[in-house]
């Protein structure tokens, strides 16, 4: 299968191999019990936000997308499954012309949800819906922990520009997915040569601390930076001693310098001193950017500080502290039989535990208050309401097993934006507390 | 670039995309200063565990090998840099021609580490060398955070078997690494097929709650399955009243059921529970997996329990409350110039901060006391001495560019169990301490 054309930095040849064995064999099960055609909704939800956050961030919507159409079963894969005793044959033969034809439905990316949002509805045969589960989850969990995590750090950096540069800190292609999340997130530009080259996400980067350690003196190696990258370059200059090296970035470069980089120490404290270094030198626009194991609260208390751009490494790919969403794919409603139209059941598993959830398929609406603030996410099962009828959260992303709602990475960062703007200004509270809008069912 | 040989679950056309920007902009103003060719020595390490940790497990050792092998700069690439206008001309020449030729050593995959440990070392000319911080930085970072995980967890399990599930859980090619580094760290199989076709782990899997909500009756699910599977199958009991599905399971598949799982639930009491009710049927050899939620502290308070197996997701993916390592790329010594023969001088950065670090090349040896116990992980830049020598833990890796270290998975594996059982005891402790092994400098 040729997805050269999704222009990944990895070739894949088929996103089929992102599945746990039990998604195949309740296949096999289901095409010999006679099961497997009933028509099927899935929804994927979280019971709860990671502890003491108020929103969460649907991150990788346009991933799952190309990971459904390439959701495919080669020869190579088929060939595997068989030689290993996995699936018996006649499974092998209807998965050697699987697609999936089915819907899919979902929040948009970028959109913000709460405990309960089914943020992504997939309905089709059994058979076919079942299959997606494994991808799905992976590339939601993921990218929405990364997604929420930049949002975050957005807001407390209030604008200031914020640089994703975690690629180092986590596993290089999920590195590719995290530069895309926070980039959706609010973050403005990535290290990640593969992000901004699958993405288009701007890149940057100028030099660490090797380059002036690999020169005779600090000197050379800035006048060598220079040289090369301009004086609108950024100079690292916390290798030896910070104002020794603020002085002689200035002199090499001159007051024209672009910005100088600190990446260890008091930030608060180094920051006021080469700001005002910087300003006495008359290097008044040269700009501070700092580095060093930032994380949301790390960057509020730089607020009043005269920092330009935070770059943000471990603590965005890692989900700062939440690395992972506990998003679940449930089986909500199926036909009793395969005869189309058949009416659905809702169902749900209903033992003792924390792991219920509520059958039915599922829409969900924000409801606005009257000044236009967001107060509650409204679940229900039955018809909308009218007055929620224009603020339905759900739009089609797959129909009839084609893809309908590619969009441009831009699309979801501005759709974030406004989803986050029109929430409680509680939300904007780093601080641990509820979810700031309610689940209400009806 | 053709590496379909590598097996890959995807195709990688090349690596050298999973870089910093800086890797290039440094390499371009080394070429400009004419520094590019000092000969360079860069050092993993980390200056730190994870809090409360005792001990490090290496893993994506074998990894970092393909990395560095499909490490290549393609026109594609090329384009992409030059018309971002990251490079000039003559970097992307040089970068047309590259491969790396230096060496790698490291300790293989599987050791166990200590704050300092050089875990890998490269060394080469500066703009070969620096090259590669960001890949192998990516690879370790994640694949060690998930191998410590996965091995105190198979501590806690006290040799039952564990199954790796988290593919759900992490980005969908993470999960591929993460099923890898989890049998490296002792588990015995994975969930995910993209491993299992990979690396050969062995996959494991039979159904979901789905697929009993797919059917009328949990009967007809039980007997779907069975038919299809066989009576050696593993059946879900805990989607409506356990007790009743197990005496269905057992009615259905017969004495001979092979296993049932729970994945809700107080564990430890239903665990008690479907024993004994397993035994009254007649179903004594019938085996119990419990799969809900599990770390090494859950895994650990069920070694009293009637559990057979464990399944684990979201915390060994995540690495138990430490999704990744704090390992850096440092460069410890360089020649000061590019003759051959010029000896290398130790660098280190010195600013405040908590971001020094021991200049030179470094040797490291696990010293053992009389018992035959690791007392001490040593570490030096001279002479290594006598008694320490055929206790080095550094091997050669790639030699002049060339891959000399490929080993099978199990190798890593099988390590890694001698490498813990040569620990102190403590080592085995879940509770938060110090490492186990002080790092002593000579």
């Amino acid at each position: 299968m040729n997805t050269a054309d999704l222009g990944l930095p990895v070739a894949v040849p088929s996103t089929a191999l992102f599945t746990d064995q039990y998604e195949l064999t309740m296949l096999q099960a289901a095409l010999r019990s006679g099961t497997a055609d009933r028509h099927s909704v899935f929804e994927v939800f979280t019971r709860r936000l990671p502890e003491g956050r108020r929103y969460g961030v649907v991150g990788g919507t346009g991933r799952v997308l190309d990971a459904v159409e390439n959701f495919r079963f080669d020869e190579t894969i088929l060939g595997f499954l068989r030689e290993r005793g996995i699936l018996d044959e006649p499974t092998l033969d209807w998965l050697a012309g699987f697609r999936f034809r089915g819907d899919i439905w979902g929040y948009p990316e970028g959109e913000v949800y709460f405990p309960g949002s089914p943020v992504m509805r997939v309905e089709g045969t059994f058979a076919e819906a079942v299959l997606l589960e494994t991808v799905i989850l992976s590339i939601l969990n993921h990218d929405s922990a990364v997604a929420a995590a930049a949002s975050r750090m957005s807001v407390a950096a209030g604008g200031r520009p914020l640089v994703e540069m975690g690629a180092r800190r986590t596993h290089e292609l999920a590195a590719v997915a995290a530069a895309r999340a926070a980039y959706v997130g609010g973050f403005h530009t990535t290290s990640d040569l593969a992000a901004g080259f699958r993405y288009n996400i701007p890149t940057v980067g100028t030099s660490a601390h090797a380059f002036t350690l690999l020169h005779d003196t600090e000197r050379d190696a800035f006048t060598a930076q220079v040289d090369t990258l301009g004086s609108g370059t950024t100079l690292l200059v916390d290798t030896f001693d910070v104002a020794e090296a603020v002085r002689t970035a200035v002199e090499v470069a001159g007051p024209g310098l672009g910005a100088v980089r600190i990446d260890s120490g008091d930030l608060l404290l180094i920051a006021h001193r080469v700001r005002q270094q910087l300003d006495e030198l008359g290097a008044t626009k040269t700009k501070i950017v700092v580095t060093s194991d930032l994380d949301e609260y790390a960057i509020a208390s730089l607020a009043a500080a005269p920092v330009d751009a935070y770059g943000v490494g471990t603590q965005l790919v890692t989900g700062s502290g939440h690395p992972t969403c506990s998003m679940v794919y449930k089986l909500v409603a199926r036909a009793d039989s395969d005869t189309p139209g058949t009416p659905l059941r809702p169902v749900a598993k209903r033992s003792m535990g924390a792991k219920t959830s509520l059958g039915g398929r599922k829409w969900a609406a924000r409801r606005l208050d009257a000044d236009g603030i967001a107060d509650a996410e409204v679940i229900g099962t039955g018809p909308v309401p009218a007055e929620l009828a224009d603020r339905q959260l759900l739009v089609p992303l797959v129909s009839g097993g084609t893809v309908v709602a590619r969009e441009p990475l831009d699309a979801a960062r501005d759709r974030h934006i406004a989803a986050r703007d029109q929430l409680p200004l509680s939300a904007s509270q780093l601080s641990r507390g509820e979810a700031v809008l309610p689940t209400e069912y009806l």
